[in-house]
């Protein structure tokens, strides 16, 4: 199987176990469309393969760790639906079609964000064939990296730095909250599924650091070289809003040369703990080279 | 001690705990200010103070069962944050004080509330003293009532409810799922924390049940004859909105002997099942007579 074969049978893995999620539950009003209108929107699902391959590689069976993989995604989802509403980011368009609460409206996009957020602990907990003190610890890695010290802590200095410029110290403090600490929990998720041991946590966490960081950088260049039909959303969203960006502060070559280092980065730290490494190597390769 | 004593003794214990859970954490903007303004805005810590007294009636440590209720409250209180935004109940007052959104600003409150929802399960994750078993419990406990099944999917049908009659049987699913989920969650959790056995936690949800409907329904009754300045809040707000209600489906009347049936109904669950119900068949009929 190629890396790109092993990638597609991860989505599909991933994309099966979210459409059954809520599948069974009856119309309450929009709620469940709204939640699955996000949730299944063909995302990259970089978040829950991470998790599942840091579960392969950390020798634990990829199968076990795919509820804490999508309870990831959840997470993700929820905060896209919130970062969209018109009063934070006030977008349209996310991922080539209407942002949630263009369809839904704000009540129900706020509380389908709510749902899903709530929803991803209740997935951990009720996963099958792991034992209570791994699915514990992925409860606690999860809350960590999606509250006020993580995710939500980011998109609070976010929206408090719109408008005014930040230093190169302070937007990396806020993309490491923002994007940077879901992306290690996804992968310290499957290292737990697995019964990873600490230096392999460890390992795994710097890897997905650096990579976070890799992406965020391309985020940003995307953001003024993309193509909007590929990226599915507006390009130059950043410049309107006035946020400091890498490429606001360090052009757009020094970014190129940035995420070349943080990726070579974080295949090392890899490299020197796993002896099969080799699809989260590639991964991170295709990430630098992405053009949505 | 007097019931009355001991009820304060509780509260203390949760004001206490509540106090210390964001202190160590550093300036993020104005989030954890939000978080705090909300949570320590001197609610009565029902919620709490149920899990707490369902520990010790079912044989366990009060003690550990505390940040499982604290982590109830969060959840309470998230959600009333959420509910007053502009784009769900539009309220300006909660509690005597203008509402969080109000205060901070809507995207600061919608972050909150989030932050909050989140703390809840990385409390429970986190706490001492009781084995993973039990806290996984917890955690599949409060998701399912606090999520798609519970509340969240309790104020969906809220906001779609507005303006047009609800039969009885709706207005009855309406609020079991969005007070009353929460309320048997509170209690059940101090039965998981003691690790009472099926039937004790079945009892302790049936009291629970019964007194979050008795408690609603109360609700109602005081947004139409209770006193703003005692409530903290402007009465008449469901006329206003036009909300079906017990008091406008069965008057005023059949309310008031509804809530003593229900709660009568609730004590004899408890006194069916446990030798020392005492304090929370108290607590039943003290909510029938609150002002507030």
């Amino acid at each position: 199987m190629t890396y790109e074969q092993q990638l597609s049978a991860d989505c599909a893995l991933v994309e099966n176990y979210l459409k059954t999620c809520f599948a069974d539950r009856e119309p309450r009003a929009d709620l469940y469309d709204a939640m699955l209108y996000s949730l299944l929107a063909g995302g990259k699902r970089i978040r829950p393969v991470l998790a599942l391959e840091s579960c392969r590689m950390c020798g634990g069976d990829v199968e076990s760790a795919l509820p804490l993989a999508c309870a990831v995604e959840m997470v993700h989802t929820y905060s896209l639906i919130h970062d969209d509403l018109p009063c934070m980011d006030d977008d349209d368009l996310r991922r080539g079609r209407p942002t949630n609460h263009k369809v839904y409206g704000e009540a129900t996009a706020v509380l389908a964000g709510d749902a899903l957020l709530t929803a991803a602990f209740e997935t951990i907990a009720g996963a099958g064939g792991l034992d209570a003190g791994r699915l514990l610890s992925a409860v606690a890695c999860l809350g960590a990296a999606a509250g006020s010290r993580g995710m939500v802590g980011g998109q609070v200095l976010d929206m408090a730095g719109e408008g005014h410029a930040l230093s190169l110290a302070e937007v990396e403090e806020l993309q490491s909250l923002k994007t940077g600490a879901l992306i290690s929990a996804a992968a310290e998720l499957g290292c737990i599924a697995a019964g990873g041991s600490v230096k392999e946590r460890a390992a795994v966490r710097r890897y997905a650091r650096r990579l976070g960081l890799a992406f965020q950088i391309r985020d940003d260049m995307l953001d003024i070289q993309g193509d909007e039909a590929t990226l599915g959303k507006p390009i130059g969203s950043d410049a309107r809003s006035e946020k400091t960006t890498f490429v606001s502060l360090k052009g757009m070559e020094a970014c190129e040369a940035l995420v070349r280092e943080k990726t070579e980065e974080a295949k090392n730290a890899l490299r020197e703990t796993f002896a099969d490494p080799g699809f989260l190597c590639w991964l991170a390769d295709e990430l630098v080279q992405r053009e949505k």
